[in-house]
């Protein structure tokens, strides 16, 4: 198998972990659109990144949450909040990340992305625990 | 105790945990410039986020760290990779923030990061074993 | 009364000069996703920054819609027209932060922003003069 | 002819070679709103910045759809991936830029652009061949 | 007298508002690189947008401030304060700037704020009373 | 060859074009800071985003400027700067995407990236003809 490949495969893999049927269909919309970008997308995001031993998926999870929230990148927020539930974070982490980077990137960063983690948890049947956790 | 002294003392307890001799000193700059902005940060910033329990300091650590450089706050960085080492994080898992990010932010903003990152490192005296932890 | 009723109580009462039925129904849904955040938003965004009186309310909105148009938080921004509105500030002069911001933080932001006041102002019933003020 | 009325010119004539029927219906929209800044937009972005001959359209058009991009302003983007394509810009050359872009800025920022590309080349006929270019 | 001299000349008397001797300098430095881009800065910055009267100029320097803390635009920041101060703004109305913005923009940016502007403040003499206003 | 060497030939080889000796020494430091992320850098970025042939080098020069411009990474564009004139773009080229910017990303981007465009040109000995082109 050629490198290529390779890194292709092991991106594959750890999605596998991350994703579901939902964020399944998304990604192969992407090879649609244009294969190359799909290719660097799994390749290097998946296959080099998120492969990385030195953190553990649900610690990726977190930083790429923290990243989305604090640019503003809320359509990307709502396949990271699925794949941070299929890394392993708990619903009430993940809501606490929200949380936490009202201090860091300000409220209105916070007060946008709290809905779209409400409405996944919704759409994934997620009920908190009182509303704390 | 007045409940604001609660949440102040609260916040200087996490922040005992998280600073050294080099933070404390930017922080009571702080109270100089202005006490109420320093009330602010240390009460609701350390004493009200980073004390809730729903995740810990080194979780909270590496969403600090991932706002921080995607929104390239790279003054606040360093006070926070000082903060993440007291917390507990490994220097090879503040390093890989960084090149998390990159994939995230973008390749320039952890291109700023890194020789700061290194740089306070150097200042604690830690060195990385090869160079990839 | 705790000093946390007493923050969270001031939020409330600036709250009160600044919201409408409108608002007051978007505010009461965060008390249902989050209670910690909402108070957090109550006491320390509304009850400590809000009522400091170095500024008054309608100096207050200036800043805020600055603010949100200048980091795309174009969500909040539908929020806070209707607060600078009940604040006291003019529609012409919340249309003026907006071509102001066009400078500041380039024309895309203030084009996206546009529309958006444009339609707070039809949903209240505000009608501007010529259409320069 | 006035000065004022000379840069408007200029602006309407450059836009002329930019826009189709859509984008000039989306401009007229901007004239009802508020015309000092429509006159702004015109005189200045386009009249003073696109007239400029250090530089030609195509250029421009790279230049401006990485800033959108970047800066993650994607309603201003469908405007000018359409003003890109009449610039002359190929679609192929398009695609390329939100692809360079995910380095730079980030992948959350290209995965975002990239439907919306996608979506302004269906409304105008593009079938991009194979899907690389 | 031309319509570009005329803009141009209503910029350079507001900004004679604006400015003392030091920023004057600033200024005088961007007509050796590039004039074109010092006319736009005076004639469409100045001339056009500080000129408007919907706002008077205290207004549209907490506007500003808000919109280059926000963004991090920190060496801009630096002749905004002293053009805050000559607009008529209480240094204690600036600092309440940074402030406001730590829950808008979140803590980081009024962090890397706060000492630019208590530099400015000392090499205008400035002291403020206690250290809240 | 394996692949991966190869994508990082590549990159060395497109590099090639766009560094002299001082961005040269600024690429082996980061293979001191962390080899892996060295590796992404001349792999990814240059290896598979440069090396694209939809776009020549100073297309992608002025993508990358304006990304660079757009988000304040003003460390990383003293690099692009150097490499945006091996890559064949004119130092007016360059100028060029700075005062394109400022109707984009707003005049505080502009104004911040205009001294350190000049900074590079002088160490590069480059001399503008009058001071437009």
């Amino acid at each position: 198998m050629t490198q290529k490949d390779e890194r292709y495969k092991k991106g594959m893999e750890v999605l596998g972990k991350l994703t579901d049927e939902t964020n399944l269909n998304l990604l192969k919309r992407f090879n649609d659109i244009n294969s190359d970008f799909e290719d660097m997308m799994i390749s290097f995001g998946y296959g080099e990144i998120w492969t990385r031993d030195q953190l553990d998926l649900k610690q990726r999870a977190l930083i790429t949450l923290s990243s989305l929230i604090t640019q503003g990148a809320f359509d990307a927020l709502r396949f990271h909040v699925r794949a941070a539930l299929h890394a392993g974070l708990e619903p009430k982490e993940i809501v606490e990340v929200v949380i936490h980077c009202a201090a860091y990137a300000g409220f209105p960063k916070s007060v946008t992305a709290f809905p779209i983690v409400m409405e996944i948890f919704e759409e994934e049947g997620i009920k908190l625990e009182g509303n704390n956790e």
